[in-house]
């Protein structure tokens, strides 16, 4: 049900701080995650081999961690190296550790074989510790299962109706299809919104009347990488309806990752923030405090929507054309999710 | 396992105001109930054809209802008149509605196919909108089953016990057995209790010794219309035990209706009062009130008792000759159950 | 997946006064107890036979109960002898009973067959009602399989980790290992600890260097019988590491039950103390104010093992030479599982 092969997003980096374990639980796994003495990052299953005590509530001792229930002590590989009272260590106990990396501000996990993980496959997020952009963040769980997010993400028509509050998104988000290009994990999307007002995200701009480009890329397991350039009226057609070329009056970022913890609960981390030249700390946390006011809107249609299809054992969506980027985006899940991990 | 032919009470017909949508789970499914400019009540599936979304959570246009996940539009027949962005409508855009009707103060609704709903079926209740009677009301919602709900109304042999401090009822309720009469629909259940203390609901005759008649039609699913008549002392002989002839001191009226949410939940809505010559509006309250606390009193025995069920696999009830009206009604509903809705 | 044949601790004999009726769950049953007039405690199904309403919600009435929902009867042995308005009662109206025995200040509860009880296997506890020892007492529910908490007694290992805040172990009671002797319906775990300071539970003792005695039978289904006996350093030796011969400073005792209500819900009751000569009352309750603080330690820790253990499935754990007491412990239960209750 969940892919394994991918990196998630295990939170923030500065949530991990040396010598504190950190419990976690990612497609309905037990993690444990610290950062040694050098800064580096460890994860590991948070269970101990003994009898399954929680490796979470145990005590870094320099780059390892003691079991603090009867005190079995593992490395960073996740071999016990400590019985107390036994000599002798079988081999069978080890914990099974993951390949985690820090990059751009969160903590990223490969929940497959961490021989197989491969950095490069990290997708290349703007992240809180850009020093070009600055940056808000936030984030949320959503008692829903993690497609809906993704979902949600993959189509914008519904900023015309979920952010008519906060973003104040003009309908044209809703009657107009952006361009949908399929990439090896993950899509493309991109459009130009012509002559509408700016969404409220661009602070002192929000509802001028702009051309906006709005680019992003969704890649698996649900990782959002966006631009959002408003710019003076007539824009997109002097760039052929293309990416910008001139004209530009305000540049948005915004990372965002779907992590989902179980079958119907899933965490949404976020950060959005214009070019660091161009915003204060405090623009950037008006412009995060916008998106959360956005995301709880969704938060509270996803739920809902996700009680009424628990409801609903034999509901089959009915597609529209704006669930484009969704079609091709679960095709490319259902694929990754029959490789082994 | 629930009825679907037959009519549900939704809630109470003022719950239901021009241009707000209302979420309510009726036997399990969800459905959106809104009132169009003309007052007319419209009931429909609250799942949007697209991907599920709740239809509750959107807004009246007109007579329409519009999605605010992604904009879709509905008539009040249940089609799909508008999908933003898009020309063709696709034939299987439509969501189910179903029959409904204001009637008596309450919305009804027909679980079944609409076009089997029969409104002469809707049961004769004597509503909180009925100028004759001044009826206070009330309502509450229980983590039970219904069939226990049903069970309690069709056996008021529990008065003399878990009504002992609410109605003060007498133990000749417990004591005494009914007249029970099948129906096409349900039961009716008629009997005096001569000679005992007047039940709390008699307001300011509570405690005098009279003659009660009491008799009540008890209706598929679970709709209670009940009229309890306080007589003075001989009215049941000289009645010869019939409907009473004469002597009448106070007449009450209670109509209630149980409404299954899921398979263990249940909303409970009850009206109760007298006639309007002889009661003020307070009276009607304070009657609601006693009422209020029996039905609290209701409440605390049937959720443990839905405990102790849940914990039992194997039980089976052994009746009682109070169970009369029960076993009865269990039959009735068993047969309509069969019937495919 | 619960031993039957055995006696559980239903609570605390002061819990059950006469004329008030209680409801306990105990194996995923329910029980209702009460006490008669003479004093007896009496223990059967909280079930009635009519439709299944729970007895606890009843009425005492001299030594019977009466159900205080269709107002039904019963006499202590469990067989109904009142429907009210009914003349004949059938002979399936009978309630199951179960034999109780109140003994070292708890009610002991035999959950198999009442004819299999023999008293005489109800563990020599030294309760709260033994006027040699002054007890404090206390109790916990925790969210977790009983099996867990008899697991967690069985390997006093973990004193030296979970309890390191609370009783303050030395790491001796994890790197040295007891002597596990196996009794017919339990096992003996006896060691001492030489040199080391005395744990918190020996009050003004505690950290002062002794020589520490410890010996306890753990018995079916999860009764815990304790002496801890602290001596002056030299004792251990002194006596040829058996019981202590001289040397005593202070002697603890404590008597703990571990009680499971349902599959994931278990009641944790116990008192400790020391002799009377040498306690005050105020010592007796902040002893167990150690004790309860220590199991407040072990309630986070098995809860979040069982979190852990529910996420994985396929998860058998790898036993230590710490749990020598365990495995054999859990043969008996398994031996005693399969003989029908």
């Amino acid at each position: 049900m969940f892919v394994r092969n991918c990196w998630y997003v295990a939170g923030w980096s500065d949530e991990f701080t040396i010598g504190s374990p950190q419990a976690r639980t990612i497609i309905d796994q037990p993690i444990v995650l610290y950062r040694t003495p050098e800064g580096d990052l460890v994860a590991m299953e948070d269970r101990c081999v003994h009898r399954g005590a929680p490796l979470s509530a145990g005590r870094c001792e320099g780059s390892a961690l003691r079991c603090l229930y009867h005190g079995l002590k593992f490395d960073r590989t996740g071999i016990c190296v400590e019985i107390p009272g036994q000599e002798k260590i079988p081999d069978r106990a080890r914990v099974r550790t993951f390949a985690v990396e820090d990059r751009h501000g969160w903590a990223w996990l490969w929940m497959g074989n961490a021989e197989a993980a491969d950095t490069a496959l990290i997708p290349a997020a703007t992240g809180i510790d850009n020093p070009d952009w600055r940056m808000g963040r936030g984030e949320e769980v959503f008692a829903a299962e993690y497609n809906l997010l993704n979902d949600n993400l993959l189509d914008f028509s519904h900023l015309s109706y979920v952010h008519r509050n906060s973003f104040k998104a003009d309908e044209k988000w809703a009657t107009e299809r952006p361009t949908v290009t399929v990439l090896d994990r993950g899509v493309r999307v991109q459009r130009w919104i012509a002559n509408a007002p700016a969404i409220a995200s661009a602070r002192d701009l929000g509802g001028t009347p702009v051309d906006t480009w709005s680019s992003y890329e969704f890649l698996i397991p649900g990782i959002l990488l966006m631009e959002t350039t408003f710019c003076s009226l007539g824009t997109a057609e002097a760039s052929d309806f293309g990416p910008p070329v001139g004209g530009i009056l305000r540049e948005n970022r915004s990372s965002q990752a779907i992590t989902p913890i179980s079958a119907r609960s899933t965490r949404y981390l976020f950060c959005i923030g214009s070019r660091a030249s161009d915003a204060s700390p405090e623009d950037a946390d008006a412009t995060a405090a916008v998106a959360r006011m956005a995301f709880l809107e969704d938060r509270a249609m996803i739920e809902s929507q996700q009680e009424i299809l628990d409801k609903s054992p034999g509901f089959a969506p009915m597609p529209t054309t704006a669930d484009k980027a969704i079609v091709h985006f679960q095709r490319i899940m259902k694929r990754l999710s029959s490789v082994a991990g």
